[in-house]
């Protein structure tokens, strides 16, 4: 009879169909955890110092340390940390959600501002980084950060390249000229890496934290957007820098590099803005004109979904900057195809973006709190306790200053430049230590692109690898729990009324276009137009970001507006 | 400078973190035609013959064609097939979904022709397509069936195998007593695999069916719950039909066998639809207790998604019928957490799921279409041209039969079973002759299933298997185009006032439960649930459905609402 079960035909049966597959557990543990997590951020939801993140990351950990347990100490995954998973599934939905739920006006009358921070303070920050870096993980004797074979050579390289950066024409000779550039490029990939790891903002952190506890869109739009746009910015400036660095070699690195980068991100920015901006008219335009709300909500939501889903894939199809392109394509949503579904349609779109970034978030930050506990990368670390603190603090410090560097510069430098329109208009000092303090978390991002750069899917042998990702881990947990928790009490200290809606942060909306906009209108006759003409040329000169800002509502309402659906500005007064 | 390039160190590149990846070029390409086909789909919405799983299908053979035509005949593929991403991603939402919109109290009053034929009927219809491949597909030379060594035995295995059933002690003396028995489980095994591919209806098919255009819910309740429940119900029959039949050994196959497959199915149905229950019960419980509503709509919405999934894995660890259990999750969120949560939450979860569920079937759909053009499997077909027609009509044929055998038969015993009930509970010859009809489509669960049984993750040498699954393909694009094609006119042949709400398809709202039900409370006196007693104990008598599904609203009312949610009865009519 034993026969009968050494026969090992694939046993043709429904329900070990699934079972049998490897997914099914760790699937259903990670959901339940999800679960879990929901209904104690829920429970916690009043409490003054935790937030969602922060008992995301908690739970993770204690889950980590169960399984850790269970399956005695060989491993604390349920999944391994897959940066594929990562970018192609979780982040989008992040990412287009913040663009279809953001206020489009005050986003982009901040528009200066926020590209400064983006674009400026990422040069800064990652330069500080990645020079402090060199200079003091070496202190630490943390030595053995590229292949053996190039480390003699590195004080000379990068003497070198320096150099090389600085003459027009270098008259080093070298006889293994080759080995040395390799060396240096090396060494700066891997410089560079580490100073975007720890210099870019984390834009879903910053969601996190912009969004659910610390900064109010309704309450401090000012400041929401320009936390909020930076961290959307500085992800096309990263991937412009990586890509401008990695092209620029030793002998072209010297009168047009800048400029070079310059027109690379320009190019980078405006294609990805683009595939954006078509992807959302092209949403609005099939379903203004193709009528899908006669039919059923279902079909409209389906497509605006898969629209979104595609612009980002296309963008990264392309190598442009996905967050970007997923981002404009939710601004356009909003701003057009959304006023052409139902109402239905309507609700259903806000609350299903909102909540499928949610779950996305909260998996996220769960996945970073189990991932802490791998033990396997512990084991690798050569540093002993007090360098690797050493090495920690470090980093932390260099985070810390890296911003402050930019942050409170160019905040200056904006004041400065706004010096023509109304004194509210500034950014005060404590907003520029809510702006400091706010893009300091290091999140999912950080651990996604340390992954990508220091392992092989998921697994490190190399000892510096493995310290640079447990470096990257530690960065992550103290940052979003330390100052997670500092967080609440430090805004409501320095913004002691931010819940009153008071006039500093309500300047972005100018009384005077509130009042005149609404009325303009495709009819309006040619004369008003001319003369409102007059009275813009001259307001251009005084506040040119609200100037561009009503031309463009003019342009919206005559043009835009017919063609891809939303209320004009005369429908809605009417 | 050669050099630079040839240092292979992975590029630190935030835009070719995800365009290395293989994943982008086919996900990207897979959701553009998604949306192509939404709005196609859409465009040809008034169109009498065809419908969107038609649609679907012809734009994933045209698809499939363009990229055999690209890659030069190798591969009309964008993702492999993989069970599990149709069994862990796309399934769950769309059998959730149909559970979540069903009409209750139709659905529960049918209960009983449902069972009977969601059960019997599988059983039916297996051993009949069973029985008829084994008896016609040796006669078009279709004899490769098992592995070759068993094959010389295989018509005595046959008939020993009756013989085992029908004799109570066989007194046959055979050698080589184990190889044969083995043998008999491989055959058995393979036809009934073949049974239940082409028998058991295939539920995305007949919800596809019976929602997109076929029968209308509100129009025809009975017709739409039979054909609808029978689908669910059925899966779990195939689950315990494959396990029952794979226990059962040689010896043990006498006289408690049917027994033993009886209660399995009682084990498995039972126990698949408490968990499902309890997981609608849990949600509704913490919803209600809880109070999300008060700070965001997201979290509710999150929570009922997340736990509907959970429990649908959880069926499959536990190795039970998952969409059973996701099934009454459904039922359950529907009767009581939507009634918890807030006025948008429910506006949107009804959507959402809808929307879920559409991208889902439109999803596999595609899929079909396009693996329809698998040139490998076509060049391992051995069959002749003329061979290969004789074998899908025989398979046609058969799945025709097979389902008359007991859709008219067992309609005729529901009948006689209600001939005390209202005469127009009765299910008409025209009835039956749409529920024979609406569960012949095959569609993407067959496919599904066949790439389970005769391949090895997607790739499958052996010439018999790519016979198997060139001919599930075949039957899956005949069935679905041709009667799809059909069947919009036949129902309105067959159904001509099916739109007018006629007194026959409304049967199932009796006057005088709606009357009275609603007035039912917690708070009503004794002496009325006493008289109110008698009469439902002589109303049992008569219709004893009505009468149960009386005592489960009044046990509803009093214990079930007040812990669960929902408006209770007086409350609607207060």
């Amino acid at each position: 009879m034993e026969a009968m079960n050494e026969y090992n035909h694939p046993p043709f049966n429904l329900a070990t169909t699934n079972a049998t597959h490897s997914q099914v557990v760790p699937i259903t543990l990670f959901v339940a955890v999800l679960c879990l997590c929901l209904v104690i951020g829920h429970l916690l939801n009043e409490n003054r110092w935790i937030n969602e993140s922060i008992t995301a990351i908690i739970i993770g950990c204690i889950v980590g340390t169960i399984i850790l347990c269970i399956s005695k100490w060989r491993s604390s995954h349920l999944l391994r940390f897959n940066e594929e998973l990562f970018f192609i599934y979780l982040l989008p939905p992040i990412i287009f959600n913040a663009g279809f739920q953001v206020k489009k006006k005050q986003f982009f009358q901040n528009f200066f501002p926020i590209m400064l921070f983006g674009v400026a303070g990422v040069f800064i920050s990652t330069s500080i980084v990645a020079a402090g870096c060199w200079w003091l993980f070496p202190k630490f004797g943390l030595n053995g950060l590229t292949i053996s074979e190039y480390l003699s050579m590195m004080v000379f390289q990068i003497l070198r390249l320096f150099l090389l950066s600085n003459a027009t024409k270098s008259a080093v000779t070298i006889t293994s000229w080759d080995s040395i550039l390799t060396a240096i490029t090396a060494l700066r990939d891997f410089f560079i890496g580490i100073g975007t790891i720890f210099s870019s903002t984390d834009t879903v952190c910053t969601l996190q934290r912009s969004k659910l506890q610390v900064l109010h869109q309704d309450e401090t739009p000012l400041l929401y957007s320009l936390v909020f746009g930076e961290g959307v910015v500085n992800d096309a400036t990263s991937v412009v820098l990586f890509n401008a660095v990695r092209k620029i070699n030793g002998d072209t690195f010297r009168g047009k590099a800048v400029l070079h980068i310059l027109l690379d991100f320009l190019y980078l920015f405006s294609t990805s803005t683009l595939l954006g901006v078509t992807a959302g008219l092209v949403t609005s335009y099939i379903l203004r004109g193709l009528g899908f709300g006669r039919h059923s909500s279902v079909r409209e939501i389906s497509l605006m979904i898969l629209i979104a889903y595609l612009s980002y894939m296309l963008a990264e199809l392309f190598e442009l900057s996905g967050i970007l392109t997923v981002f404009f394509t939710g601004v356009l949503m909003s701003h057009y195809a959304w006023h052409n579904v139902t109402e239905s349609s309507r609700i259903t779109t806000r609350h299903t973006f909102a909540a499928m970034s949610f779950i996305a978030e909260t998996f996220i930050f769960l996945y970073v709190g189990m991932d802490a506990l791998d033990y396997e990368k512990w084991k690798l670390n050569l540093l002993s306790f007090w360098k690797s603190i050493g090495v920690y603090g470090t980093v932390m410090f260099l985070i810390l200053l890296g911003r402050a560097a930019f942050v409170f510069p160019l905040s200056i430098m904006s004041n400065y430049m706004h010096k023509g329109g109304e004194g509210s208009s500034k950014i005060t000092v404590n907003h520029q230590v809510v702006i400091w303090w706010a893009g300091l978390m290091r999140g999912a991002v950080s651990v996604a692109l340390a992954f990508k750069q220091f392992t092989h899917s998921g697994v490190t042998l190399d000892p510096t690898n493995a310290t640079m990702i447990t470096t990257t881990i530690v960065i992550v947990l103290f940052s979003t729990i330390v100052f997670g928790f500092l967080t609440k009490p430090l805004i409501s200290c320095l913004l002691p009324n931010h819940t009153t809606n008071n006039g500093i942060t309500r300047r972005s909306t100018s009384p005077k276009e509130e009042l005149t906009l609404p009325l303009l209108s495709f009819e309006e006759s040619a004369s008003e137009n001319l003369s409102r003409a007059k009275e813009n040329l001259s307001m251009l000169m005084e506040q040119p970001v609200y100037t561009i800002h009503s031309y463009w509502r003019r342009f919206d309402d005559s043009y835009m507006r017919p063609i891809f659906g939303g209320p004009r500005s005369n429908e809605i007064s009417s």
